[in-house]
């Protein structure tokens, strides 16, 4: 039987409740999806790195959280005679790569998906499943939760702030932007007594500086910053098992596209 | 001769044209600026412990660079009942510490007081004084640029995105959260041919994946991403000597809030 790269969103779509909606940034950003689907790949974010290891592999539908020409709605008016975007567009066209957008309709899905990968992982318990921005944890140490981050999501480096030896019972949880601007990261921390925030990306004079100030008065509170990449890469993977199961006889790869930084 | 806080931030705004502005997030966030000021202490943000450390020093003025309460405009509202906002007020309150912003009058001065910071330590060459954006710097390696910015601006790690063995002779420059969302940074690395980009903070889903892809298509492009605080911590020292000059007699120090973060 014929699969189309359409029948596949179709296929997504029909897991996400209400979907399809009228405004989402959950389009097509490159490619014709009335053709055959070769093989699927899922990431984080479609780079050109991505994009290069998925033709590698032979697929032709590219599965992406996150914009692919740097901006959140994936304009491109504005970087028209631009080499790096000529570049990347000339690689997908080349190659005949559709690239789909997953962002919305998997932070929708019940559970969401990006979430949902950091609590299996973290081993979080869910307190209320209409929230998924609290959860308890057994009791450890804020130096152990670091590490368990460290260990069961794959990262090198954290940015953190917090007591090393404080009581961390109660989480507050975040993935990618979300809560950067300091509300709703805060609020978690303070009325809904979280020990600790962990996020993908925070503006720097927000929670890490009310986390700073609790520290300084006494107040132990911790924040764990995995990174943007880092902190939906799992949710991305999850995708893979999770399609497997509706479109078998299709290859479905995930090709991680990694935290873009090096540390030096 | 009797000098109040007040008389202190009226010597300030002498010196910058056309302020003093009718919206500015420059307001007193505590304190009582007609008391007699008993010495000065300038940070990039005054959190708990540099007010603490203030008030061991005597100092009665704190002229911080970044909002207190962690949020831009310092609303107070939402952190009515919070326990950190109450014993940050109640340590400012006790010890009648002034607190006043000096972000928007700093960056409009002339020159930008946090831009001419990190351009004087980094040895970059202005080549436009209208333009505090590009510069050029006698040519380095990406990598030897990445170890001057830690010597010369006292950074432990920093993230970075480009090519070691880069030739770098063209810098775009931001300070703080300058150009985080991707736009204008983006297209100084494009449009206006600068090699590297120097900031203080990026979201993580635009210029560094505009730098990734680039060196991933040939085209060498580099990010350098100073933090927030270690971007405008040497713009805040910087105020001492200037004031100095303005003040004299009266004690004027610098107090690093330092990077809130450490990496585990």
């Amino acid at each position: 039987m014929r699969t189309t790269i359409q029948d596949v969103i179709d296929t997504i779509l029909q897991e996400v409740p209400g979907a399809p909606f009228e405004e989402s940034v959950d389009t097509f950003k490159a490619g014709d999806p009335s053709l055959e689907v070769t093989g699927i790949v899922t990431t984080f974010l479609a780079s050109y790195e991505v994009i290069q290891r998925a033709v590698d592999l032979g697929a032709n539908l590219i599965i992406t959280h996150e914009p692919i020409y740097y901006n959140h709605l994936d304009e491109v008016d504005w970087l028209t005679n631009d080499p790096v975007y000529q570049a990347k567009r000339q690689l997908l066209e080349e190659n005949n790569v559709t690239v789909w957008r997953f962002h919305d309709y998997w932070h929708l899905h019940k559970p969401d998906g990006i979430i949902n990968a950091l609590v299996t992982r973290l081993g979080l318990q869910i307190i209320d499943p209409k929230d998924k921005r609290l959860y308890t944890v057994p009791e450890l140490t804020f130096e152990e939760l670091c590490q368990r981050c460290k260990d069961k999501l794959g990262i090198s480096n954290l940015r953190v702030v917090g007591n090393p030896h404080m009581k961390c019972g109660r989480i507050g949880l975040f993935a990618g932007w979300g809560g950067a601007m300091g509300e709703p990261q805060i609020p978690l921390l303070s009325k809904r007594g979280a020990d600790v925030v962990i996020c993908g990306e925070t503006a720097e004079w927000t929670t890490c500086e009310y986390a700073r100030d609790a520290v300084a008065s006494g107040i132990d509170k911790g924040l764990i910053v995995l990174g943007h990449a880092n902190s939906e890469e799992p949710g991305m993977q999850d995708v893979v098992k999770w399609l497997q199961t509706r479109l078998p006889g299709i290859e479905i790869n995930h090709i991680p596209a990694k935290d873009p930084f090096r540390l030096v």
